[in-house]
């Protein structure tokens, strides 16, 4: 299935006891309406507050796909304004929503005016911020394998290695930027960490040279600070 | 001064008692920083939940205006994120935010599918509205200057004539629409009047002719029911 949430309802994507999270909310929904129990698998997890334009997801079924576009209208009508399951189609057994994906791209958007209706949705950014320089350091990053300085701390993953192919900061209207990451797969914490840190570049706090030696640290301590979930949109995944 | 706030914390623009209004927040701001009781006089008023992207607003006062970038932020510091004040600009003395005005423009945004992102500012169309249907229905209001049919009953104007210059359903994305009305000025609830009877039209509970009936009756109940006013915003203001 194909579906796109707002984070700020949710304590992110991934089942956890005693919280609202969007697999829980569809997991609920879809064991309802085929009447079974049955998990979803994400193309990735996004943390609390962290919105999805595009998400991808899996689940297992004994039962042919007779009706998709009326499971759709079951599962919108039961899973609240917060989630928007857009389509569900049958892929051949063995397919995976996480591990065959190839790509996934995040967006985030900052503002740098006062904005009475994207304030819920993006970052409010300070004025005067260099947005070449942040480019200029954000280059850096497609030359980089070792993602230890954007990683957090005590997971559970076995290797910090990505490939990023693109990450650049646009501007989308006078007022308004959104950076790009496209990657092959993101540490938990990544993006917030690397625009945190490229944001100190932006400020003046930080150059281009110091931002390198930061990547070439593999050390979490020395990178900026993590930016809030609330302006990062995972974008699109692609197989 | 040109302001813009979104409009679902708000009982509206104007002041009244008990209740927290656009106005009443400038006002109080505005009060403690020129150290002087000031009033505000706005282009329009708005109702419970509308927006404005622009709304003009003039004050009196004996000093001069020194340092408006200044003012701008010092507002802006004290009327909380759902208003931004954008410029503020000395004016000839008679000036008048309301009767000087020689247009309004209003959108009425419309989405018709399930969109986690846009729910709190636009209107969730039903799927198979006729949008050629509104157009040709809409293209009567260019002919008609007594809109008793959509003004609310028992308000103290004098007279129901406007002259509506542009009223169009115009697509903006695949599943985005948005209705543009212009006039010299606007009855309190007309636009959500005229648009949910257009939208009579869409789902054919109304032929384009009944449209015109409607408003040769000049009878409010004879009108389809009024839009919801989150999705409503004061586009722009002329001079």
């Amino acid at each position: 299935m194909r579906l796109a949430y707002r984070g700020a309802p949710f304590h992110g994507w991934q089942c956890q006891p005693g919280a609202v999270t969007v697999q829980a909310v569809i997991e609920a929904a879809l064991s309802t309406v085929i009447r079974k129990n049955t998990k979803i698998v994400g193309a990735g997890r996004t943390d609390t507050g962290v919105n999805a334009r595009m998400m991808v997801a899996h689940f297992d079924t004994d039962e042919p796909l007779r009706d998709p576009s009326r499971l759709v209208r079951q599962l919108n009508a039961l899973v609240g304004k917060d989630i928007a399951i857009e389509d569900i189609y049958e892929v051949e057994a063995g397919k995976h929503a996480r591990f065959d994906a190839t790509s996934r791209t995040y967006h985030y958007y900052a503002v740098t005016c006062k904005s009475p209706f994207f304030y819920p949705l993006s970052w409010k950014a300070p004025e005067g911020l260099d947005f070449a320089k942040m480019n200029e350091a954000a280059e850096l990053l497609l030359q980089t394998s070792d993602f230890t300085s954007f990683a957090k701390l005590h997971t559970d993953v076995k290797t910090n290695i990505c490939h990023v192919t693109k990450a650049r900061w646009e501007q989308i209207a006078p007022d308004a930027w959104v950076f790009v990451i496209t990657a092959d797969r993101f540490l938990r914490n990544m993006v917030r960490a690397v625009v945190g840190t490229l944001v100190e570049v932006g400020r003046g706090k930080m150059t281009v040279e110091d931002f390198g030696r930061v990547i070439a640290k593999r050390n979490r301590c020395a990178a900026g600070t993590s930016m809030p979930g609330h302006a990062l949109y995972l974008w699109e995944v692609t197989y």
